[in-house]
């Protein structure tokens, strides 16, 4: 089991909508290794702490069918 | 192969980017089966011409993380 890690991205959210449904599909991997996500929707960052890779999370996101990009790891 | 059904669900969208994220995640179907999707974005509404099942596109959508249900087959 490798230690977590916090992952940021920039994903395109422009409502509630938006980042409630990038939540959602994070939510879903809460017992499978991602441990805390926080969303700022004005700054468009999705960052999350996890014991997943960054490219393993990146492709969570993307299935949202949000513009999505890797940032960096902290 | 069978021939295409037009299948309607109810997907809680509520900006032009949640309304985006579903015809992105769709369009990926171009070549396996869905052959249009028509989105009304006030009226929460999503129409998708295809051969695949209402089960196989309503799983593509829920991807998207947006609260979605079937509503019916035309």
């Amino acid at each position: 089991m490798s230690s977590p890690q916090v992952h940021i991205y920039k994903v395109a959210m422009t409502c509630e909508g938006c980042s409630g449904a990038v939540q959602r599909v994070l939510n879903k991997l809460k017992d499978k290794g991602v441990q805390d996500i926080s969303i700022d929707l004005p700054a468009q960052r999705v960052q999350v702490k996890t014991t997943l890779s960054s490219e393993e999370i990146l492709d969570v996101i993307k299935k949202t069918g949000k513009q999505t990009e890797f940032v960096e790891t902290l």
